[in-house]
Protein backbone atom coordinates (compact mmCIF):
# COMPACT_ATOMS: atom_id res chain seq x y z
CA UNK A 1 0.00 0.00 0.00
CA UNK A 2 1.75 3.27 -0.80
CA UNK A 3 -1.69 5.90 0.50
CA UNK A 4 -0.24 8.29 2.64
CA UNK A 5 -2.23 12.26 3.31
CA UNK A 6 0.38 14.26 2.56
CA UNK A 7 1.26 12.29 -1.36
CA UNK A 8 -2.57 12.36 -1.73
CA UNK A 9 -2.94 16.09 -1.24
CA UNK A 10 0.47 16.78 -3.49
CA UNK A 11 -2.09 15.79 -6.45
CA UNK A 12 -5.23 16.51 -5.07
CA UNK A 13 -3.66 20.48 -5.01
CA UNK A 14 -2.50 20.08 -8.34
CA UNK A 15 -5.35 19.08 -10.40
CA UNK A 16 -7.16 22.66 -10.71
CA UNK A 17 -3.66 24.47 -11.43
CA UNK A 18 -2.62 21.60 -14.35
CA UNK A 19 -6.23 22.44 -15.72
CA UNK A 20 -5.61 26.48 -15.27
CA UNK A 21 -2.58 25.80 -17.36
CA UNK A 22 -3.95 23.79 -19.90
CA UNK A 23 -7.75 24.65 -20.71
CA UNK A 24 -8.06 28.24 -20.48
CA UNK A 25 -7.29 29.94 -24.42
CA UNK A 26 -7.63 26.68 -26.19
CA UNK A 27 -9.63 26.57 -29.40
CA UNK A 28 -13.79 25.52 -29.29
CA UNK A 29 -12.00 22.23 -30.91
CA UNK A 30 -10.11 21.42 -28.30
CA UNK A 31 -12.29 22.15 -25.67
CA UNK A 32 -15.71 20.75 -27.34
CA UNK A 33 -14.53 17.31 -28.82
CA UNK A 34 -15.34 13.85 -26.93
CA UNK A 35 -15.13 10.45 -27.94
CA UNK A 36 -18.87 10.15 -29.46
CA UNK A 37 -22.19 10.04 -28.15
CA UNK A 38 -22.67 9.90 -24.64
CA UNK A 39 -18.57 10.87 -23.69
CA UNK A 40 -17.68 13.81 -22.41
CA UNK A 41 -16.03 16.69 -23.67
CA UNK A 42 -13.55 18.72 -21.12
CA UNK A 43 -15.96 21.06 -20.02
CA UNK A 44 -18.24 18.19 -19.38
CA UNK A 45 -15.25 16.73 -17.08
CA UNK A 46 -14.45 19.79 -15.01
CA UNK A 47 -18.02 20.50 -14.12
CA UNK A 48 -18.04 16.13 -13.00
CA UNK A 49 -14.73 17.07 -10.84
CA UNK A 50 -17.03 20.32 -9.72
CA UNK A 51 -20.33 17.73 -8.42
CA UNK A 52 -17.40 15.22 -6.54
CA UNK A 53 -16.20 17.90 -4.65
CA UNK A 54 -19.88 19.09 -3.49
CA UNK A 55 -21.43 15.84 -3.03
CA UNK A 56 -18.95 12.48 -2.99
CA UNK A 57 -15.58 13.21 -1.17
CA UNK A 58 -16.11 15.53 1.66
CA UNK A 59 -19.69 14.24 2.06
CA UNK A 60 -18.56 10.66 2.05
CA UNK A 61 -16.04 10.55 4.30
CA UNK A 62 -18.15 12.66 6.66
CA UNK A 63 -21.04 9.95 6.81
CA UNK A 64 -18.30 7.29 7.12
CA UNK A 65 -16.80 9.09 10.19
CA UNK A 66 -20.48 9.57 11.79
CA UNK A 67 -22.44 6.25 11.13
CA UNK A 68 -19.35 3.79 10.51
CA UNK A 69 -20.88 0.39 8.97
CA UNK A 70 -24.09 0.49 10.37
CA UNK A 71 -26.26 2.18 7.15
CA UNK A 72 -24.82 2.20 3.29
CA UNK A 73 -24.27 5.81 2.24
CA UNK A 74 -25.73 7.34 -0.41
CA UNK A 75 -25.21 6.46 -4.01
CA UNK A 76 -23.28 9.65 -5.91
CA UNK A 77 -25.02 10.62 -9.02
CA UNK A 78 -22.25 10.06 -12.02
CA UNK A 79 -23.55 12.10 -14.70
CA UNK A 80 -25.81 14.33 -12.80
CA UNK A 81 -23.29 17.39 -14.04
CA UNK A 82 -24.62 16.36 -17.28
CA UNK A 83 -28.26 17.90 -16.68
CA UNK A 84 -27.04 21.46 -15.91
CA UNK A 85 -26.35 23.55 -19.18
CA UNK A 86 -23.71 25.46 -18.43
CA UNK A 87 -22.61 28.17 -20.77
CA UNK A 88 -19.69 29.72 -18.88
CA UNK A 89 -16.28 30.47 -19.94
CA UNK A 90 -13.98 27.42 -18.96
CA UNK A 91 -12.37 29.40 -16.69
CA UNK A 92 -15.04 29.93 -14.51
CA UNK A 93 -15.69 26.98 -14.10
CA UNK A 94 -11.90 26.17 -13.32
CA UNK A 95 -11.79 28.89 -10.99
CA UNK A 96 -15.34 27.15 -9.32
CA UNK A 97 -13.73 23.90 -9.28
CA UNK A 98 -10.32 25.26 -7.40
CA UNK A 99 -12.01 27.31 -4.96
CA UNK A 100 -13.93 24.18 -3.52
CA UNK A 101 -11.34 22.10 -4.09
CA UNK A 102 -8.88 24.31 -1.96
CA UNK A 103 -11.65 24.60 1.08
CA UNK A 104 -11.88 21.02 0.50
CA UNK A 105 -8.27 20.46 1.35
CA UNK A 106 -8.64 22.51 3.83
CA UNK A 107 -11.72 20.50 5.42
CA UNK A 108 -10.02 17.26 5.04
CA UNK A 109 -6.59 18.27 6.93
CA UNK A 110 -8.96 19.45 9.99
CA UNK A 111 -11.20 16.24 9.69
CA UNK A 112 -8.39 13.47 9.58
CA UNK A 113 -6.61 14.84 12.97
CA UNK A 114 -4.29 11.06 13.00
CA UNK A 115 -3.97 8.70 10.91
CA UNK A 116 -5.58 5.87 13.19
CA UNK A 117 -9.01 7.76 11.47
CA UNK A 118 -8.26 6.22 7.84
CA UNK A 119 -8.52 2.96 8.98
CA UNK A 120 -12.60 4.07 10.02
CA UNK A 121 -14.96 1.92 7.72
CA UNK A 122 -18.52 2.77 6.17
CA UNK A 123 -20.84 0.76 4.11
CA UNK A 124 -20.80 1.80 0.05
CA UNK A 125 -24.12 0.89 -1.24
CA UNK A 126 -22.22 -1.64 -3.74
CA UNK A 127 -19.23 -2.37 -2.61
CA UNK A 128 -19.89 -2.83 1.09
CA UNK A 129 -17.56 -2.49 4.06
CA UNK A 130 -14.91 0.04 2.53
CA UNK A 131 -12.37 1.77 4.52
CA UNK A 132 -11.72 5.75 4.75
CA UNK A 133 -8.27 5.50 3.12
CA UNK A 134 -9.85 3.58 0.15
CA UNK A 135 -11.88 6.58 -0.19
CA UNK A 136 -9.17 9.25 0.25
CA UNK A 137 -6.77 6.85 -2.68
CA UNK A 138 -9.77 7.11 -4.87
CA UNK A 139 -9.80 10.47 -4.83
CA UNK A 140 -6.76 11.04 -6.08
CA UNK A 141 -7.21 8.20 -8.56
CA UNK A 142 -10.34 9.79 -9.93
CA UNK A 143 -8.46 13.24 -10.61
CA UNK A 144 -5.65 11.39 -12.14
CA UNK A 145 -8.40 9.19 -14.62
CA UNK A 146 -9.77 12.80 -15.66
CA UNK A 147 -6.99 14.00 -16.53
CA UNK A 148 -5.75 11.14 -18.46
CA UNK A 149 -9.25 11.42 -19.66
CA UNK A 150 -8.87 14.59 -21.11
CA UNK A 151 -6.03 14.38 -22.88
CA UNK A 152 -6.99 11.31 -24.47
CA UNK A 153 -9.86 12.47 -25.99
CA UNK A 154 -8.10 15.73 -27.05
CA UNK A 155 -5.53 13.10 -28.56
CA UNK A 156 -8.52 11.63 -30.64
CA UNK A 157 -9.43 14.57 -32.61
CA UNK A 158 -6.05 13.99 -34.41
CA UNK A 159 -6.43 9.99 -34.86
CA UNK A 160 -6.57 10.41 -38.46
CA UNK A 161 -4.54 13.12 -39.08
CA UNK A 162 -1.44 10.80 -38.31
CA UNK A 163 -1.62 8.98 -40.52
CA UNK A 164 0.66 5.85 -40.08
CA UNK A 165 2.31 6.75 -37.32
CA UNK A 166 -1.22 5.77 -35.11
CA UNK A 167 0.49 2.48 -34.92
CA UNK A 168 2.98 3.95 -32.76
CA UNK A 169 0.61 5.89 -30.67
CA UNK A 170 -1.15 3.79 -27.96
CA UNK A 171 -3.78 6.30 -27.04
CA UNK A 172 -5.54 6.04 -30.02
CA UNK A 173 -6.27 2.66 -29.57
CA UNK B 1 -9.49 15.51 -40.83
CA UNK B 2 -8.88 18.26 -37.65
CA UNK B 3 -5.31 19.35 -38.12
CA UNK B 4 -4.52 22.90 -38.35
CA UNK B 5 -1.34 24.43 -37.36
CA UNK B 6 -2.92 27.44 -34.85
CA UNK B 7 -4.44 24.53 -33.13
CA UNK B 8 -1.90 22.43 -32.70
CA UNK B 9 0.29 24.76 -31.09
CA UNK B 10 -1.89 25.62 -28.42
CA UNK B 11 -1.14 22.19 -27.43
CA UNK B 12 2.37 22.04 -28.04
CA UNK B 13 2.75 25.46 -25.98
CA UNK B 14 0.90 23.89 -23.71
CA UNK B 15 2.54 20.70 -22.55
CA UNK B 16 5.75 22.91 -20.80
CA UNK B 17 3.09 24.51 -18.78
CA UNK B 18 1.26 21.86 -17.68
CA UNK B 19 4.29 19.67 -16.70
CA UNK B 20 5.83 22.77 -14.92
CA UNK B 21 2.07 23.15 -12.61
CA UNK B 22 2.14 19.46 -11.47
CA UNK B 23 5.13 17.62 -11.46
CA UNK B 24 7.69 20.15 -9.14
CA UNK B 25 7.49 19.77 -5.30
CA UNK B 26 5.65 16.14 -5.82
CA UNK B 27 7.24 13.61 -3.16
CA UNK B 28 9.70 11.38 -4.85
CA UNK B 29 7.07 8.65 -4.49
CA UNK B 30 5.44 10.41 -7.24
CA UNK B 31 8.38 11.03 -9.02
CA UNK B 32 10.06 7.64 -9.52
CA UNK B 33 7.11 5.22 -9.83
CA UNK B 34 6.45 3.24 -13.02
CA UNK B 35 4.60 0.83 -14.16
CA UNK B 36 7.20 -2.02 -13.67
CA UNK B 37 10.84 -2.84 -15.03
CA UNK B 38 11.53 -1.29 -18.71
CA UNK B 39 8.70 1.67 -18.25
CA UNK B 40 9.02 4.98 -17.52
CA UNK B 41 8.66 7.45 -14.57
CA UNK B 42 7.49 10.93 -15.17
CA UNK B 43 11.70 12.41 -14.85
CA UNK B 44 12.50 9.71 -17.32
CA UNK B 45 9.35 10.93 -19.89
CA UNK B 46 9.81 14.95 -19.58
CA UNK B 47 13.80 13.57 -20.80
CA UNK B 48 12.10 11.61 -23.62
CA UNK B 49 10.26 15.09 -24.39
CA UNK B 50 13.61 16.97 -24.23
CA UNK B 51 15.20 14.23 -27.08
CA UNK B 52 12.02 14.62 -29.09
CA UNK B 53 12.53 18.81 -29.18
CA UNK B 54 16.35 17.73 -29.99
CA UNK B 55 16.63 14.77 -32.67
CA UNK B 56 12.95 14.40 -34.18
CA UNK B 57 10.14 16.71 -34.79
CA UNK B 58 12.16 19.68 -36.12
CA UNK B 59 15.07 17.89 -37.99
CA UNK B 60 12.78 15.28 -39.67
CA UNK B 61 10.45 18.36 -40.55
CA UNK B 62 13.71 19.98 -42.26
CA UNK B 63 14.66 16.81 -42.96
CA UNK B 64 11.39 16.18 -45.36
CA UNK B 65 11.42 19.92 -47.05
CA UNK B 66 14.73 19.44 -47.78
CA UNK B 67 14.75 16.03 -49.06
CA UNK B 68 11.11 15.33 -50.40
CA UNK B 69 10.52 11.79 -51.14
CA UNK B 70 14.33 11.02 -51.91
CA UNK B 71 15.67 9.78 -49.05
CA UNK B 72 14.58 7.49 -46.10
CA UNK B 73 15.19 9.90 -42.96
CA UNK B 74 16.61 9.02 -40.07
CA UNK B 75 14.81 7.26 -37.50
CA UNK B 76 14.69 8.29 -33.83
CA UNK B 77 16.15 6.61 -30.64
CA UNK B 78 12.72 6.54 -28.50
CA UNK B 79 14.92 5.36 -25.61
CA UNK B 80 18.20 7.34 -26.44
CA UNK B 81 17.34 9.53 -22.98
CA UNK B 82 17.44 5.91 -20.91
CA UNK B 83 21.37 6.16 -21.22
CA UNK B 84 21.76 10.08 -19.93
CA UNK B 85 21.86 8.99 -16.16
CA UNK B 86 20.68 12.46 -14.68
CA UNK B 87 20.45 13.46 -11.28
CA UNK B 88 19.51 17.14 -11.43
CA UNK B 89 16.12 18.27 -9.81
CA UNK B 90 12.95 17.61 -11.65
CA UNK B 91 12.64 21.67 -12.09
CA UNK B 92 15.58 21.82 -14.10
CA UNK B 93 15.17 18.78 -16.79
CA UNK B 94 11.13 20.85 -17.08
CA UNK B 95 12.95 23.98 -18.03
CA UNK B 96 15.36 22.41 -20.19
CA UNK B 97 12.34 20.82 -22.05
CA UNK B 98 10.12 24.93 -21.82
CA UNK B 99 13.03 26.23 -23.21
CA UNK B 100 13.48 24.05 -26.56
CA UNK B 101 10.34 23.95 -27.05
CA UNK B 102 9.66 27.46 -26.91
CA UNK B 103 12.21 28.07 -29.54
CA UNK B 104 10.72 25.22 -31.84
CA UNK B 105 7.62 26.17 -31.71
CA UNK B 106 9.77 29.39 -33.20
CA UNK B 107 11.23 27.77 -35.58
CA UNK B 108 7.90 26.03 -36.84
CA UNK B 109 6.46 29.25 -37.27
CA UNK B 110 8.74 30.17 -39.61
CA UNK B 111 9.78 27.06 -41.63
CA UNK B 112 5.63 26.43 -41.97
CA UNK B 113 5.37 29.69 -44.18
CA UNK B 114 2.27 28.77 -45.99
CA UNK B 115 -0.38 25.69 -45.11
CA UNK B 116 0.60 24.33 -48.74
CA UNK B 117 3.77 23.12 -46.89
CA UNK B 118 1.79 21.09 -45.09
CA UNK B 119 0.93 18.32 -48.21
CA UNK B 120 4.90 18.20 -48.80
CA UNK B 121 5.91 14.80 -48.71
CA UNK B 122 8.86 12.52 -47.04
CA UNK B 123 10.27 8.84 -46.84
CA UNK B 124 9.97 7.17 -43.22
CA UNK B 125 12.05 4.63 -42.59
CA UNK B 126 9.16 2.15 -42.08
CA UNK B 127 6.03 3.88 -42.74
CA UNK B 128 7.29 5.05 -46.69
CA UNK B 129 5.18 8.33 -47.94
CA UNK B 130 4.28 10.56 -45.42
CA UNK B 131 3.08 13.93 -45.22
CA UNK B 132 4.36 17.58 -43.29
CA UNK B 133 0.80 17.43 -41.38
CA UNK B 134 1.34 13.92 -40.34
CA UNK B 135 4.23 14.59 -38.61
CA UNK B 136 3.18 18.05 -36.65
CA UNK B 137 -0.19 15.89 -36.38
CA UNK B 138 2.25 13.35 -34.37
CA UNK B 139 3.71 15.62 -32.73
CA UNK B 140 0.91 17.16 -30.98
CA UNK B 141 -0.49 13.71 -30.10
CA UNK B 142 2.93 12.94 -28.70
CA UNK B 143 2.55 15.20 -26.28
CA UNK B 144 -0.51 14.26 -25.35
CA UNK B 145 0.18 10.14 -24.90
CA UNK B 146 3.10 11.12 -22.84
CA UNK B 147 0.87 13.55 -20.66
CA UNK B 148 -1.59 10.70 -20.19
CA UNK B 149 1.43 8.31 -19.37
CA UNK B 150 2.52 9.77 -16.77
CA UNK B 151 -0.56 10.25 -15.02
CA UNK B 152 -1.32 6.97 -15.45
CA UNK B 153 1.91 6.21 -14.06
CA UNK B 154 0.94 7.39 -10.64
CA UNK B 155 -2.61 6.18 -10.53
CA UNK B 156 -1.50 3.12 -10.48
CA UNK B 157 0.59 3.54 -7.41
CA UNK B 158 -2.61 3.61 -5.63
CA UNK B 159 -4.21 0.68 -7.67
CA UNK B 160 -4.51 -1.60 -4.32
CA UNK B 161 -4.75 1.83 -2.63
CA UNK B 162 -8.54 2.06 -3.37
CA UNK B 163 -9.66 -1.20 -2.64
CA UNK B 164 -13.03 -1.73 -4.48
CA UNK B 165 -13.46 0.95 -6.24
CA UNK B 166 -10.67 -0.41 -8.36
CA UNK B 167 -14.02 -1.44 -10.72
CA UNK B 168 -14.77 2.14 -11.44
CA UNK B 169 -11.30 3.12 -12.27
CA UNK B 170 -10.68 2.23 -16.12
CA UNK B 171 -6.80 3.74 -15.60
CA UNK B 172 -6.17 1.06 -13.45
CA UNK B 173 -6.84 -1.95 -15.82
Amino acid sequence: MNFNMKEAIEILERTPLMLEHFLPGLSNGWLQCNEGEGTWNATEVVEHLIEGEKNNWIPRLKFILQEGESKPFPAFDRFSHLNRQSDRPIEHTIKEFKTIRTENITKIKRIIENDKLLESTGFHPAFGVVKVRELLSTWVVHDLTHLAQIVRVMSKRYGRDVGPWAEYLGILK
